[in-house]
């Protein structure tokens, strides 16, 4: 993996103050902090990544974690909502795989608190990978030797073949699936040539218009939380045309997963890091290009209006958020030789 | 790109004998020969293979040559017959792509003559990329302005965005994708440790049974032919239990391209490159395992029956033939910043 930031990880820590309100930018961490049970190790990522990339734990092998988060891109599949085996499309917008190590809760409705958690849940999505259970995805785990191999590696035990495990393995590679270096986080270390001019103009207005109430901190994702928390916004909060145009009020959000009234329409705030990469946007896809998301976020959340062009500077603004992506190796995916697991 | 084979290409015109028939066993060449319109060059692989991973130029956004043909693994899928949008399969396996490059003619019936006119097949195959037509695809090229870039630097003019530049791109970087260097090719350049006893007694009985008749030369998969042409065999030859077992003859193979009677189940006689890693096995994929292939394929065409050893001999012996596979950086997919091109 290559990191073009070489700064040590204190230096993210330092915040800069912009002009007019006092908000503090913060640079993204160099690493992503990972939990107390699962501390990351070579041969752990390495696992991890196979089991990313292997499309033979859906039913039909045909999709794998990154045929919907697709590390050649932004981390999506760049489709209004995903597009699992059959054919068949669930009712959501893939959210970026990148960065998602910085999330307070994973999934659009918070209903995973961690990678781990998160990393169990489309294999049996039918939607999604379609397994009947994950025992049955795990079946097929253990007629590979060569992951049973590394499995018994990495996580010792007569029989370390089971559903936490595998989850672990692809939490460990999804935190280093982070993108610090950005020309944003440069500006805010110094750079002061890393942004346009209409960059800097977007930034500020960004922040002028109250973006950074919610979308704030390194991932421009929400505050930091308290251990397992999630921070959600009624998404949309104000009524505008744009409700209707882009049927923004269908999804009950994260109120189907606690019956709480309080959570009808919650979303948990995505991160913007490449979200000039992650068209089309919000929880259902509806909205095409990033100028018209900004647009539609200012009345619906800020109840202001943009003219044009601040729409496109802050649009400008957030393609500064993008990369630099680590580089990657293919895995090989372990072989069965002589053999095949599926039908 | 790595290769561990480091001796220079005429080195691997060396033949040597086995001992019992005169076969002159070939090592694989550490390059495959670029057609003459096609010379490679390091950006035109590198777009290449950008577009061979991309899943943008499918209906769906969803399969890419990837897909079936998957670089981490053995070059295909896994699956008996591939699966392309909405879920649907095709009728035939998908033949591995490593090594392709040295095959006579493309497709299990030969109808494309050159990895170049191979590529087009598929994005405009209803079962497989879906896309109404080549035109449409490059549509969406268009709409990415990375690969407008990279086709006006490696072909040059003012509309280089076609359908036989695109599949150059996708040839020339197939025509990376060999492996020579197995522990079959190490043992035929004199490395007498480099395949096991039993590999040594299977790669006699393939020989003495007459395998080598068709799967002779460098990729075993037929002698050299002059340009264009295709070397075909009947498959089955012979009646035998199995015809029926596996449905053997439901196909008329290469009759279905020429409509010429002789061409009756003829298809062509595929690599057994890396063989042990592309279960299941035959042009629809009946056939589950290694052993149980090699026990079809001796009735079916040699009009012999083999004992469990011998066909447990042949099938350590064919793996082999197993890579090793040369590492693939992944690439950036060119970006659409702010907008999707799908819908």
């Amino acid at each position: 993996m290559k990191r073009s930031v070489l700064v040590p990880l204190a230096a993210s820590l330092l915040a800069i103050s912009a002009a007019s309100s006092g908000y503090e930018w913060q640079a993204l961490p160099d690493k992503a902090v990972a939990p107390a049970d699962n501390p990351p190790t070579a041969k752990k990522i390495e696992l991890g990544k196979q089991l990313f990339f292997d499309p033979r734990f859906s039913s039909t092998g045909t999709v794998s974690c990154n045929s919907c988060h697709n590390l050649m891109t932004g981390g999506d599949d760049s489709r209004s909502t995903s597009m699992g085996v059959h054919g068949l499309a669930g009712p959501r917008n893939a959210p970026t795989v990148w960065n998602s190590a910085f999330h307070s809760v994973q999934f659009w409705d918070g209903r995973a608190a961690t990678l781990e958690e998160q990393a169990k849940g489309p294999v049996v999505a039918g939607v999604e990978m379609g397994m009947n259970s994950l025992e049955d995805a795990l079946a097929r785990v253990r007629q590979i030797p060569g992951y049973v191999e590394q499995f018994k590696a990495v996580f010792g035990g007569d029989d370390p073949v089971n559903a936490e495990n595998a989850a672990k393995a692809v939490g460990a590679y999804e935190r280093t699936l982070i993108t610090p270096g950005s020309p944003y986080d440069r500006y805010v270390k110094g750079n002061a040539s890393a942004l346009t001019p209409q960059q800097v103009r977007g930034m500020k207005t960004f922040d002028e218009l109250g973006c950074t109430a919610c979308h704030r901190g390194p991932a421009f994702n929400g505050p930091e939380m308290p251990g397992g928390k999630g921070f959600f916004i009624s998404f949309p909060f104000h009524t505008s045309e744009y409700v209707k145009t882009y049927n923004l009020r269908d999804d009950e959000g994260r109120f189907l997963v606690t019956q709480n009234e309080a959570d009808r329409h919650k979303f948990r705030v995505p991160t913007l890091r490449n979200i000039a990469l992650t068209a089309p946007y919000f929880h259902n896809g509806k909205v095409k290009t990033l100028e018209e998301a900004v647009r539609v976020m200012a009345p619906s959340q800020l109840n202001k209006n943009l003219l044009d062009e601040q729409a496109r500077d802050v649009a400008a603004f957030l393609d500064a958020l993008t990369g630099p992506f680590p580089e990657q190796t293919m895995p090989r995916l372990p072989a069965t030789i002589g053999y095949t697991i599926l039908d």
